[in-house]
């Protein structure tokens, strides 16, 4: 029922495929904050244990928090539902504690690996009383040993052809609307599940001539 | 066939609603080229008309098209399929000469509007022989006159709530997912199109059962 999303700086993979720490940057606070909170994910997770990082993630949330910035409430509602926690073991914990249940852990990925789960797995975990914490790497991606002890892998997003990288603000964005209910089941629209394969006719009728021709634009 | 990606910086809204021209972002660049790339997009034009900015955009361009860039070749290769064009009817132009014909224009947005398309429809269009030019607003989104010139306008990226406020580089990644055929068909996956609402018992039964257990994470 409950989604958590854990963006990881550590460990994570460098250009070398080496273990380190990335840095946080702001648009991942940003972006991921407002796709998390667009999909009803229940915290965001910002998983760095260096001080001087987590200052910098203090810094960018409190000015959002303040109640008297006087533009862009969106933007501070978003941020609301970032938390930041040391370790992805520390994370796993706060959610068992506030859950009072271990979520499921579901590592992602942009390379095919053994054993992955397919996105319908995920979403059906989605929809059982156990939360899920979905787990994201920054950097060159996730160092093997999360994956290893991760209860899933996810399959990776492919687009169109051999290239797919995505940035991880994109990944978690594909991947909250995959799993999400709106897009499969057409949820707020008034249409089948099945639309794109056969539009509705009513709806499309009521589109004017106009938008069909050759428009001035 | 062909679909091309348009990143609008003019006429867009600001958080007053008034109509403005807005700067061009780094990371709109990379992420949004990033998506287009992995998703087949044939060309992702940046709309700028002011000197400075286009200025900009071609020192981040010519950056990345250095050849003897030591790192990140993927990243040069995405940003390969960047093009830009001072306004909308100079993109349309370029891509109308390039297919002998004019693309079907679509804009998007985040606001409920009359007459809009569901994603299924503009799934059908871009399986059709004319090229779609499907545009995106950064600021506050795309100026009503450019909706009211297209061709379609697309219903809005709908979560699990009444927020939502994507990035504009969620939105690009989110509507070329949902109209890729990766996702709903399962090419590339062995199972079927419904599989979110059967998982194929063949693959998950390959899972370890550790996978399902509690695990030392």
């Amino acid at each position: 029922m409950s989604v958590y999303i854990g963006l990881v700086h550590y460990p994570v993979l460098n250009k070398a495929q080496e273990r380190v720490s990335a840095s946080i940057s702001n648009l991942d606070i940003h972006d991921i904050a407002r796709a998390a909170k667009t999909y009803g994910a229940k915290s965001y997770y910002i998983i760095h244990s260096e001080p001087g990082q987590k200052k910098l993630l203090d810094t960018i949330k409190a000015f959002w928090e303040n109640p008297e910035l006087p533009y862009n409430p969106m933007r501070s509602e978003a941020l609301e539902i970032i938390k930041q926690c040391d370790t992805i073991e520390d994370t796993i914990n706060e959610i068992t504690t506030q859950e009072a249940m271990r979520p499921v852990i579901v590592t992602t990925t942009a390379r095919k690996m053994p054993e992955q789960i397919p996105f319908g797995y995920l979403r059906i975990l989605r929809q059982s009383r156990r939360p899920v914490l979905i787990l994201f790497g920054t950097g060159y991606g996730l160092c093997d040993e999360v994956h290893h002890l991760a209860d899933h892998i996810l399959e990776p997003i492919l687009g169109d052809g051999v290239y797919n990288h995505l940035s991880v603000r994109s990944a978690v964005s594909v991947v909250l609307d995959r799993i999400s209910s709106e897009y499969i089941y057409g949820r707020n629209h008034g249409y089948s599940a099945h639309s794109w394969q056969r539009p509705n006719q009513n709806r499309l009728s009521r589109i004017s001539r106009r938008r069909y021709g050759e428009g001035p634009l």
